[in-house]
């Protein structure tokens, strides 16, 4: 062995086979925890050998985390540097090039794009870097002279906010880490033009998750009128406006939101099609049904209501609320698209919360589609079940 | 009760609720099966009334099948007749013309269109009706009659061939009910033109149901080498090539098929670029691994492995093989897509089958989308578990 890393090894009883079938992580009760390893800094980069003493890759290891090791290469003699960081973004954006015209999408999906627990989102010459594993803020520097190299992006952000990074251990910051910006940045997609805020916004300022969602919301919405309820930025407000919608109206409780969404519909050219009106999307719901309104369209896409399983029945009845309260806003024969981003609620468990509200609304539906996170989010099969991001767009009665 | 329709009854045991909420089937052990019902002749319209007499709606009855009633409709007096055929039909119309330019598409996707067993598939100035169940059977000239008066068809075709029709007591039969076909119908989609053959033809002579599939294809097929595995009639070949691959290699063991293919291509101007080879799957994937054969994009649309829960363990195993067959034939850092129209087997089990194979083969992969039928193939959220066709696309290791 030429690697200088130390080495951490599997307990007989763990099972090697999961990992060389593919799967990235290595739980704690699956290493031999012993002082040395327990001492490791987090993020140290080490060989990880089975029971028998025989290499099985290269992974970072965090003894503070119940994930403690994440696979970086399964070939054992690699070194982690520059250099591989480079190559594992230029295979990334190998992939997004072939699928999106123009350079704004997530570039690195973490564990699928073979960097764990790293998220890069590309906005033409800016990226942000989510660095939410403790190698990955080790080594943010190499991170970003790598995004540099292959991209040529002039500006980089670190956004080290994300809810990931506490059980990692690492603190909340947000830092430029070359560059800079002294605006929201204008991003194309679906026709419309987008401005997201990279330095104030949430996450990345904007969410690349929902762009064929919002392709499709925007083939229903076309000619009629619309709402977008939890509308953040105006993710399928402008999106339908683009698509040929008359007037949409964008619901959300963040002021910034809204005006970022307004900015985007300037830059559009969409007018007064475009409204908005802030306040508690549920109260606002209640409004509009008190007022009698009814849309051609009506989107909902609120936050993670159920992110953790002891969340999960309060969320339900949660999305079942906010399937009640919009089911009543579309027009007879009209859309309604329902949205979730909770890892802990299924599909299945989302579809039964959904359709019950629909009932609880006083109409019946038929499910038209069913939406993912677009192909700029991929996912390892083997944690496929995890994925996150759940659309489903009905058609309601007559 | 103005309604001359006779009478059938819920058990009090039966849960009523379930079809209050919009669950479209009554199973044979949930009806009062006395001698009057029993009689009754299969398709026979009736009037179903919950235990207390209450009415719930108009249903059809088959006494011969294990779901003895299906809703037709909630409203007791509805006369099911030609106009209210028409109603649904036209209903129908309205979602596909807003998804859809042209009028190739499926237009009526049985109990989720409001007409319990039925398939209407719309090919231009043609359709094809499938009257899979004993009322559509009984009253097939007013389906093809309401279907000419709302879309203008002048060729009706009705395809008696579906495995469903043996369930329902119905024979199996082919018959030309108004206008003529001599020839395959060009049916463009996607910017390329199919041959369908819309009386010789397996089913309804083509599958709309994988356009987005072949839509998303095509997007990774651009600028290579693409080999369609169970290629039918140039599914997803046809789609690649126009999308701007530059050559297409489809696979099938029908000589009929692959002519119809070869037909489309020409009809696409496709030139030398599309080739054909006839065989069985298995055995021409086996053959191109021995050449040394690598395309940058591979597709497997194979026919249900599992159709049902007894076929379930090897059907998986089938959908396995042909995964760890077609893995080693995709070139580094290239495409792979397997499609399942599999009812008994899920999204979970083929995705895990899949990613065995792939490993299997040598491979690892990344999952970059999942896909189901398209829109035109909507489904009654309540029977949505059973939705059947899956597409996974995966990109492979470097």
């Amino acid at each position: 062995m030429s690697s200088a890393y130390p080495t951490v090894r599997l307990r007989p009883k763990a099972e090697a086979r999961a990992i060389r079938h593919g799967f990235p992580w290595i739980y704690a009760d699956e290493l031999v925890t012993d002082r040395r390893t327990q001492a490791l800094v987090p993020g140290t980069i080490a060989v990880l050998e089975d029971a028998e003493r025989r290499p099985l890759g290269v992974v970072t290891v965090n003894p503070k985390s119940k994930i403690i090791a994440r696979m970086l290469d399964r070939d054992a003699e690699t070194v982690i540097d520059r250099d591989w960081i480079a190559a594992r973004i230029a295979r990334a954006t190998a992939l997004r090039d072939r699928l999106y015209d123009k350079p704004y999408y997530r570039l690195i999906h973490a564990e699928a794009d073979g960097l764990p627990g790293v998220i890069i989102d590309r906005f033409g010459d800016a990226a942000v870097i989510q660095p939410n594993a403790a190698w990955a803020e080790a080594m943010s520097a190499d991170l970003a002279g790598a995004l540099a190299d292959v991209t040529g992006v002039t500006t980089i952000i670190k956004n080290g906010t994300g809810r990931a990074r506490g059980l990692e251990g690492l603190v909340e910051e947000m830092a430029v880490l070359s560059g800079g910006l002294d605006a929201p940045v204008p991003v194309p997609m679906n026709g419309a033009t987008y401005l997201a805020d990279l330095i104030g916004g949430q996450k990345t300022g904007l969410f690349f998750d929902q762009r064929d969602n919002h392709a499709f919301a925007a083939r229903l919405g076309r000619g009629g009128k619309m709402l977008d309820v939890f509308s953040h930025v105006g993710g399928f407000a402008l999106a339908s406006l683009a698509g040929g919608a008359e007037r949409a109206l964008a619901v959300d409780a963040s002021a910034a939101a809204l005006d970022l969404a307004g900015q985007g519909a300037a830059a559009s050219d969409f007018g007064d099609r475009f409204e908005t009106r802030k306040g508690d999307a549920f109260a606002v719901m209640e409004e509009l049904g008190q007022e009698g309104a009814v849309f051609d369209l009506v989107v909902c896409d609120p936050p993670a209501f159920a992110p953790s399983k002891p969340a999960l029945q309060a969320g339900l009845r949660a999305y079942e609320r906010v399937a009640r309260l919009a089911a009543p806003l579309v027009a007879p024969g009209g859309y309604l698209a329902l949205c979730s981003c909770s890892h802990a609620a299924d599909l299945t468990q989302f579809r039964n919360a959904s359709a019950r509200g629909i009932g609880r609304g006083g109409r019946r539906g038929q499910l038209l589609h069913t939406g993912f996170a677009g192909p700029d989010h991929p996912q390892l099969p083997q944690l496929a079940e995890s994925g996150y991001l759940k659309a489903l767009f009905f058609r309601l009665d007559g």
